[in-house]
């Protein structure tokens, strides 16, 4: 007998998703993604500078910041501002989402400028760095947008499409997208990027209690596959509206 | 001749203003709070402990946070967390949020708990501190009701309404609420926080060019006395509607 | 019934004042002023560069640093150097040290050079960063006055005098120049920064206790008009003696 | 046609590999281990109180810190402790560790004491990190064995083995235990951690050039298995000699 | 032919010294020390605490901190405050400090007390260190002083006088108590801690250029002891003096 | 009666001691240094370029870092890296080594480059900074025959052998090279810096316990100078061998 999810979803089911361009406007590219009660703020800002690592190299960067507003979760969480330190957990999942960014983009297309992804979670419910990707994508893509339409690029850098999801194991049942209590009590945890063309870009399994088995594994690949198709679909219907800013 | 302001807005007008209680769903208060472009979430955390200066004095205690998203403005800020420390700017607008609100407070009423006001800036167009300051009185009286319902607090700790608006002097021309551009133009830029009541809790003028005069400041501060006397009725209004969580 | 001073001083009575210009040797104007007993070294240093955002300006930089000496005070207070940050009160005052003395200052004129006024607490009563600003002012004219004799400038890049004062309310009485007995026990604080041809610079007004009236404010606000224009003359008549380094 | 390796090194051939238990006195554990040209020092030191989280849980705590001697690589790195900060990678990398440790230990078991497992690299040339987990796994059950030995323990917290390996696929080429140069050059990189049993711990697939296919995946995670199995029996025949400390 | 010092000093003379009881008020030890233009305010704190390595002891602690003002010297130094950290040479001579003062302290008398000696230079030629301990010396003595008058103590913990000096060879001549300009060009650099009775606390050579020799090193520290002698007299001269709280 | 130490060592007697050249392989020089059981991994890294204050000089510049494994010692000592910070005792020591260095090279002859020598401890038994200086001068060797032998120095930049011992009296008997349990022990610490022919180049001596005479200095300066005639010429045998790396 499986794991019954809150409000009766399914173990394949994608929570409610919501991807809002342009929720702020002095970003080239502003998206609120929703994943049910997760809400992630990712903003795309172009400078037209690189850093040290790519000077003189004819190439762009595109990188990311993480942060979580201390009250987005249950209890406050102090703020990395004023400890004067990003945890190791932020620090990870920044690397993560501009690895993950990157690997869709030609960087010799881009030129000498920077891309910054600005993830900023205002609410916390599970998969916050899912889908941070999944948002960052959409923003990444109206600052590129940006960049074609005012000629500053002539062709466009982007080569696919990127986007993740969690899956895990929940006594038992793997189940896609976790909301916080299920990853709170999930045995085995893994976040899955893929590209739109279905190709994997990070997969990050974890055991949380015991050791998961190959055939646990293979079945969460699965999962992530299908739920990560749903996503690169709401993706292209995002982009495919005209972008007003608020 | 007196300087026009954009969307014809009168001298002594404030720009649209609106309250959003219960914007997000963790935190005992959640408010964000509007004034034209600027948007502020203002968070209250109730915590049952107090900071080692309050231990053991049967007081509770208010404090603030101040942050503001890297792409709130209209260039890319760096990430206070990223470079390690929060700047003199940051600090001290916290701390100018945490007195102003404490001053309404009665803290022996208040028990040996903290309120933590969060003030974070997801879009900025001048006046952030003073939006900060309105909107969160409100997301404290939310926390503070709760508190009250629950029992937790018999006697409401709260004693006045607190409200703040910034004044400044364009062209020669004194102007209630500044936007950003008029911000940067000004010649002399001032916060006034007041009670609802109409004391005034802090003044903080600053002549960014020309110093002013006595004739000066008496004016922005009544600009200031009439633009916080309708924020406070914004704010009894807003409190006024029942809570709904998002 | 009104307060009653220590020493029997009068409510608008500022305690004695001393000014010794040639305090240190080292620094081009370096100057010990003592407010009763606060006493607060002001050097002014001159370096032939600008920070980063005033570079290739034409213009020069006038910038403060405060510091308190851990023993100045009653009891131990914590070296900030050892613990590895600047407090949010310290970096207030300094930036409210530089905000006054560039009020006077023609940075155009100064050319790209910085002059840093170093303000060291060597013993606090009270009203530190008022003594600070009107201690640094002469501090910089001497500095400045070098510049002038050594034909570096052509032209005097200082406007006009600015000086600082604090005023009070304690038991229902304005008080001006509170010391740290008075400033501890009142209502209302008020530090005021006006020129030498009595405009403000900043007023920075705050309620301790009860919120404060606009009749106070008025009072408060005269009392430091009279105080400063007693200061104003004690700079003149401290820099009308020769320069004699000790 | 596929990679040539150098030293006619097969495909799914580990480098040579050396385990040194009591390679240092003072700690519990002490184990140098060496993947060809990579050389990690692993100690395991307890000490008899736990960190904050644990405290009074009646549980242990297992936990890592990784370091890089400044010339352990080609290029001299700086040193983080003069830097003032580890970077995102150690941080990441020492979360690994200890979350791959902590995947064998009953931490109920083991008391309210801490085991931390440092892992400094004297020599680095690729597969740092995986060498590490399964270097510490040694030490740390060395450590254990004298808790048993001097009676602190009574039933041994240590559930499984752990190891890991890194995998990759370099032009087209699946293999095992990559070497700097092979790590530099590879399109697939994927650090594999598995208990003795064959349980997966961790599975950590980063694309660095192209994304990578289900199929390409299925065969690393065979390779790496593989590789571990064997890495499993090498630590037994470590443990199996008497331990002499050098 | 020997090396010819500024105003005609001898090689063996010391600089003009002063020491200045009760400089500044708040303190329970102050004492301002000049060493010809070298001027050191040293205050001694008593505060009823121990840090954590010494509680439960039984015993005291003695420890001090060093700080120069950034105008201290002829070209303005970063406050180390401001950068966030206290450089290596700080923390040396802070050390140092500490050290020497507790050799003449008997922290089993002192009791579970800590005296802080605060050692900031506000005027630098030179030898600030060795002034400091010099005039830590007396300013823990008058702090001691008034424990014992006040009967916190019963027995002296202070067992003997502690003073320094720096010697050094310049230009083949040994010259005693060096100025900044001689301590700039010497070629051997020797800073001497000795008690009262004559027994040695610390030395500290430094071969700047040229290695030197048993025969130089012998020359030093005579010139060093016969230096410390005169110390030791003025510290107990200005100790005989009634203390005056300026 | 004299103390005696373990494993019937004389009072004048070094521990054994062992320089392995190339024990790691990436950097420019490489040692091993172990004095009994204090092991320190000194290595030589060269660099093109030069810090700030020798830039556009034609001078090069030496340095030395220098840490310690948390676990090369009793109990396990904090990461400074993870602290965020160095000691005071760790600054202290990596000035020493690198002035020690310094006083024997020609930095004109060296150009323009530096020469960084990381000196860690694996295991630390007393005497670390002694042996990191003794072994930092062979790796320094090795690295600046690398340069001659590739041509990109023409004369040689190395003056000197310089090499380093501890010294001190414990239970009144004067003692060379002491190990842990000595120096935890001793009254007077003598650290002696010496070049290869004779001349002095540190002299660090501390009073731990009562202070010391001139007759007790006078006897540890000797056993030293005849402790570092030994040690001097184990590094010219180790340095005749061929450098084999491992």
């Amino acid at each position: 007998m499986s794991y019954q999810r809150s409000a009766e979803r399914a173990a394949n089911a994608l929570r409610p998703l919501r991807i809002t361009r342009g929720y702020t406007r002095h970003a080239e590219g502003s998206v609120l993604i929703e994943f049910g009660q997760t809400r992630v703020l990712c903003t795309a800002s172009v400078e037209e500078r690189v850093p040290p690592h790519q000077k003189g190299s004819g190439e762009g960067w595109v990188t990311a910041e993480y942060g979580m507003l201390p009250r987005a979760t249950h209890t406050r969480g102090a703020r990395e501002a004023a400890k004067g330190k990003q945890s190791g957990r932020t620090q990870e999942i920044q690397r993560l989402i501009g690895r993950s960014l990157r690997a869709v983009f030609d960087l010799k297309a881009l030129g000498e400028r920077t891309i910054t992804l600005d993830c900023d979670v205002l609410q916390a419910d599970g998969g916050t760095r899912t889908a941070a990707i999944t948002g960052a994508f959409v923003a990444a893509r109206d600052a590129v947008n940006g960049l074609l339409a005012s000629g500053a690029l002539k062709t466009d850098p982007i080569r696919d499409q990127v986007a993740a999801i969690s899956v895990g194991i929940v006594q038992g049942t793997p189940l896609l997208d976790l909301e916080y209590t299920e990853d709170s009590a999930c045995d085995t945890d893994m976040n899955v990027v893929m590209t739109g063309s279905g190709g994997f870009v990070e997969v990050q399994g974890t055991a949380e209690g015991v050791p998961f088995s190959r055939a646990e594994m293979d079945a969460l690949l699965q999962l992530a596959a299908d739920g990560i198709a749903t996503l690169v679909q709401a993706q292209q219907a995002a982009l495919a509206q005209p972008l007003v800013k608020d």
